[in-house]
C-alpha cells in the first residue's frame, strides 16, 4: 500500500504515519517527490487495511498496490509524465530526437558530429565516454577527456548531453557534466547505481537489460524513483533473441506494455536495437508512429573509422533526412518533433 | 547455382542444360516462373563452374547461390515482387489492410462485421474456416460451411477472401473458396503442406513459425516458390519471447531483415502477434511506418461473445479509425493504401 | 472436468451421462481407454458441479480439472504410464536405449549400424525413412525404401524399430513397418495427424515443438490422448536458445517439469539436442541421472559420409561404452537399462 | 596473439617484448600467472608475425588466439585447471558440493544449517549477506552482520564460505571475510566489479548472466584472468526462457560447451536454475553425470519461513540423500565427491 499525504505536511503528520506503520511490524519508505511525499509500506503480506490510516491527520489517501512497483505504476500516478531537458521535453505531444557518436572519440570528431546532427534537427547530443564492453581488450573510452569534449560540443551547438555512467567513479564525473545521465542494459539491475541515481538531481535514462522482462524493468525503476529522482526516462534497446539476422530484437510491443503500466516516458534506440545500418531510419519512423517519446541514434559521418559500433551508425545526411520524415508523421498523429 | 534461361527457351534446350547437370552427377531442379525458366543446381559441394553452362543454347546467365533459398533471394530477383489479388496489390508503393473476424462463427456474424470493414477501408478480408487450435477440445471452426458463408460474405462486399488450410484435406476445399490460402504459424514447416500450395495457382500467405530464424522461413518459402507458385507474401506474427506482457514479440526488426534478404511482399499480423487489443492499433501504424506491404487485423464487434481470441479483436470504428491514420502516414512516405 | 465410469459400463450408462452433459449445453468427448471409459465435458464457462453425475448409474467418480490437458495429467492418472515395445519397457524402473543412424541411406549400412548398436546394447533400432528438412533441396529420405530396410535390419537384429511419419500419406506406410511412430518438432502441432495417430493401436512417441511451452506439449499429447492411444512416449529434444554453440538447448528442467504434471515416459534426444559429437555421451549420462526414462541417440559408423546431420552422431565404439557406464549409474538409482 | 614467456623471466626480457609490441603500434598486456608470465597483444588488426617475438630473449613461445578471450581458452591452457579452497578441489576427478541458505537471517538459523550440510556431506558453505533483489523493497540481507554470522558459521564446522559482493563497497567486506567470493548473475557484466576482483588474490565464483553467450561469459571470465586472478569457478545457474514451469532454463549443454572451449571449472546451480524443490535433487545428479566439478545448493531447515528463494530450498535431509547418491555416481564416472 502507498500513503499519500496532504500537500506540504508536517514533519509530525509524518512521523506519525510512520510510527503506524512500525507498530504493526511493516517497513515504511518515505518517498519524498516534487510537491508530494508518499509513504510505501512493505513487508506486509496480504493487504494492509486503509481504515487505520485515513483518518491520521495529513493523508489525503491510500492506494492499494497490487503490483511489484509502486512509483512507476500508473496506480500511483494516472497521467503521463513529462519534463524538458534543455528545451527537449519527454513528455506526451512531443518526440525528442537524440543523435551523436557511440564512442567520444576526438574533440575534432565530436564536435564535427554535433553541428551535423544540430543541423539535422537532433535537439539532444549522445555520445559515450565511459563504454561498458564484452572484451577487456576493447576501447573502453576516454573517460573524463571524453566528458570534457561533450561539454565542448554541448557549449557549441546548444544541445543538452546525454552519456552513461558505469559505476560510482564515472557517475560523479558524469553527474559533474551531463544532462542526462544514461544507465545502459547491463547495469540495469546494478542496484547500487540504481540508488546512487536515484539520489540525483538530474535526470535518467534508464535502459532495458538484455532479457529484462516488463516487470524487471519497472522494479528497476522504482530503485531510481523510490530515492527520490522521478525524472526517469525509461529505453528500449532490443533484446536477446534466437535470430542472428538483427543484433537483438527491438520490442515495440514491450514499449507499448510499459507505457500502458507506466507514466514515465519511453525512448527507443533503434541502432543497438538493430545494430545494422539500413535498419535504423525505418525503425525510428516505427517508434514514432507507435507512440514512443523518444529516439537515440548513432550517428558518424565517417562509420568506417568509428572505434565503436560503426555498421549502426547512420551518416549525418541520412539522419537529417530522417527527421525530415519524422516531422511529417508526427503532425497526423498530433505530435510534434522536438526542436523544430 | 542457378541457371536463368533465355525468354521461352525451347524444350530442347531445358531438357540439354537438365543433362549436363545430371551428367556432374548434381541434380537439376526445374522451376517454372511466369515468363521465365530457372533451373536450380543441387547435390553439389562447393562451387559449380559457370563455363560449364554460359555457351549451352538457350541459357541467359548463371547466377551463383551461396544462400540455402534461392527463388526467394535477391540474387535470383532484385526488384521486388508485385502482384494484385481482387483490387489489393501487394507490392512497393501499395498497404493492403486485411481485417476481419478470427473466426467465421455464423452467416450473421462474418457480413456483418466483413461489411463494417469494408465500410472502414478494409480492402480484403480475413476469417478462419479452420482454427488450429492448442487444445483438442477447443472450437476448431465450422469447416466447408464457414468457407460457404465467407463466400457470402465476399459477394455482399466485393471483398476478397483469405482463409487458412491446415492439412490436404482442408486445403481442396480453400482452394475451391479462398482468393489467398493462408499457411498458419504451426504450419510453418509442414512441409507437404508447403509442396501442395507450392503446385496450386492461387497466393498464398506464409506466417512466420512460432520460433522460426529468417533463414528457416525463408527456406520455407522456398518449398512453395520451388513448386512454382510465386505469389507468395510473408507474414511476421510474432515470435515467442521469456515476457508474458504480450502474447508474442513482433519482430519489426525481422521484416527489415526479411525485405534485404527477399523480393517477396511481407505483412504484419498485430493482432496476433501482440494477442492485445490496445496495441493493435499502435503495431500497425508502426508497421506501415517500418515499411511493411500489409497488416491482418481482427476484427469484431462483439468481441466478448468472440468464439477464438477475443482479447485482441479490436471494434469496427477502431478500424475505420485506424485506417483513416494509415492514409495520413501512407502519403509522406509513398505509400497509398490499397481500396482507398 | 473429467466422468470416470465403473468398469466395463453398459452402453445404456455412457449414453446416459453423454445426454445430461448435452442437456446442460456442454460438449461431451468419450474417451476409451483399455479397461476405462472416461467422459470429458468441454465447452463449460467456470466449473461444472459434481452432484449432478455421481448419482447417475456406472459414474465411478468425477475428477475436476483445472489444466488444459486432462488424459495427460496425474489427475486423470496418478500413477506412471508403464509399456513394453519388443522387449524395451517405457516406465519406472526402466531406461530405454535407442540408436541407429539418423537417416536410412541403404541397406548396408542400415543393417551393418542396427548390428553395431544391437551390440553395443541398445534395445530399439532408430532410423529416419521420411525426413523433414528445412531446405527443399536437401535429401528428404529414401520413403518406402527406406522403411522396408528398417524392417530387414529389425528381423536381423530382432530390435523394435522407431521411425518418423511425416503427414497421411507417410504415415499408412510407416503404421505398416514401424513399431514406434515418431511425431517430430515440426509436426508438434500439425494437429491432424495428431488426431490421426491417436486413432492407431501402436505406440507413438511425440516430441517436442522448438519452442513449445509445457502446457503446450502437454495439450499436444492430449490430442492423442483423447483418440484413444495410450502408448505415448514424449521426447524432450533441445529447445531454440539465443546460443549457438550448441544447436539447441536440452531442457533437462522441462523433463523434470512434465513427469511431475504427467504419468506419461519421457526420453531425452542428446543428438539433435545438442548437434555435437562430443556432448552426446555427457548429456546421455546426465538424462539417465535426472530420471528420464530413454535415450534416443544417433549412432553412424561412417559419421563423415553420413547424408544427414553427421556432426552430432556418435561411433559405434562410443555408443557401447556409453551403455556400459550407464548400466553403472543406472545400478544405484534402482534403475535398469532395458535390453540387458 | 598471446607471448608465453620462459619461467622466471627478467624484467628486461618482458620489457623487451612489450617494448616490441608498442613498437609496431599495438597495446601490451603484461598477464602474471603463478609461475608464468605471458603478455597479450591487442590493437591489431589481423594476423601478427610469430617471427617478431619468437627470437626475443626470454619469449618461450607465441600462441594465435582468434578467439575475443585468450586466458580463458584452451589456447592458452589445455589442460584444466584445479585448486583447491579449504579442502575443497575444484578441478578434474573432484565433485565438489556446496550447501547452505539462501540468505544470513540469524546466526542461529545460519549455524544450524551450516552444521546440518557439514552433516550432509557439503565441503562448503553458502549464504548471502548481500541480496540483489528486483525489487527495492525486498530484504537486501544482513551487510557486514552477515558476513560476520558465516564466519562463526565458518569456525563452528570448519567449512570455508563463499558469498557474493554486489558492489566495490561489499567486496572489500566480503573480501575479508569469504574464502570465495561470488559475482552473480545480475553483476556478471559489471566490468568495474570484474575489474576489481581480478586484482583479488582470492578465488571468484563467476555465475553466467540471465541470457550471456557462452562467448559473452568467457569474456567477462577473461576480465578477471586478465587482473592476474586465475583462480576462477565458472557457475552455470540457468538462463532465461519463454516456458515458465521452471524459473529458468538450466543450460547443461552449455556447461559442456564452456568446457570445451575452457580449461575453468564450472559449478551448476540447481537451485536458483530451477526454482522448484522437486527439481534440485534430479538436476544435481545430473550435474554430476554430465562433467561439471560442482553443484551449490540452497538449503534450508525451515523453508517456509526463509525470508528469501524459499519454494527452492531443500531440506537437510533431502540433502544429506542426495550428497550419499552423488558418491554412488561419481565412483564409476571416476570422480571423488570433496570432503567425503
Amino acid at each position: 500500500m502507498l500513503i499519500l499525504m496532504k500537500q506540504n505536511p508536517t514533519k509530525e503528520q509524518v512521523d506519525g504515519v510512520i510510527a503506524k506503520i512500525k507498530s504493526m511490524g511493516y517497513s515504511a519508505h518515505l518517498i519524498p517527490g516534487e510537491n508530494d511525499v508518499a509513504i510505501g509500506i512493505t513487508g506486509n503480506q496480504g493487504a494492509v487495511s486503509a481504515d487505520e490510516f485515513t483518518l491520521l491527520p495529513g493523508v489525503k489517501e491510500t492506494i492499494p498496490v497490487t503490483k511489484p512497483y509502486k512509483l512507476a505504476g500508473r496506480a500511483f500516478k494516472s497521467s503521463d509524465t513529462s519534463f524538458t531537458v534543455g528545451g527537449a521535453t519527454f513528455g506526451p505531444g512531443h518526440f525528442v530526437v537524440i543523435g551523436g557518436p557511440c564512442a567520444v572519440e576526438s574533440e575534432d570528431q565530436t564536435v564535427r558530429i554535433a553541428r551535423a546532427v544540430k543541423a539535422g534537427g537532433a535537439s539532444m547530443l549522445r555520445g559515450g565516454a565511459y563504454k561498458p564492453r564484452s572484451n577487456p581488450y576493447s576501447f573502453r573510452g576516454m573517460g573524463v577527456d571524453g566528458l570534457k569534449i561533450l561539454a565542448t560540443a554541448s557549449k557549441e551547438t546548444g544541445l543538452p548531453v546525454i552519456t552513461e555512467a558505469l559505476d560510482m567513479e564515472s557517475l560523479e564525473k558524469v553527474y559533474e557534466y551531463a544532462d542526462v545521465i544514461q544507465i545502459g542494459t547491463r547495469n540495469m539491475q546494478n542496484f547500487s547505481l540504481l540508488d546512487a541515481v536515484g539520489k540525483l538531481d538530474k535526470p535518467v535514462m534508464l535502459k532495458r537489460g538484455m532479457s529484462a522482462t516488463i516487470e524487471e524493468w519497472l522494479q528497476a525503476a522504482e530503485y531510481i524513483l523510490s530515492g527520490g529522482n522521478s525524472k526517469l526516462i525509461l529505453c528500449e534497446r532490443g533484446v536477446r533473441s534466437f535470430d542472428t539476422n538483427t543484433r537483438n530484437l527491438v520490442d515495440l510491443g514491450g514499449v507499448l506494455a510499459v507505457r500502458q503500466l507506466s507514466h514515465l516516458p519511453v525512448c527507443v534506440d533503434p541502432s543497438h536495437g538493430t545494430g545494422k545500418r539500413h535498419m535504423v531510419v525505418p525503425m525510428s519512423r516505427a517508434a514514432l508512429a507507435l507512440g514512443a517519446n523518444s529516439v537515440i541514434i548513432d550517428v558518424h559521418d565517417r562509420p568506417k573509422e568509428a572505434l565503436c559500433d560503426g555498421p549502426q551508425a547512420i551518416l549525418p545526411e541520412e539522419f537529417a533526412d530522417l527527421v525530415k520524415v519524422l516531422r511529417l508523421l508526427a503532425a497526423p498523429l498530433g505530435m510534434h518533433v522536438s526542436g523544430s
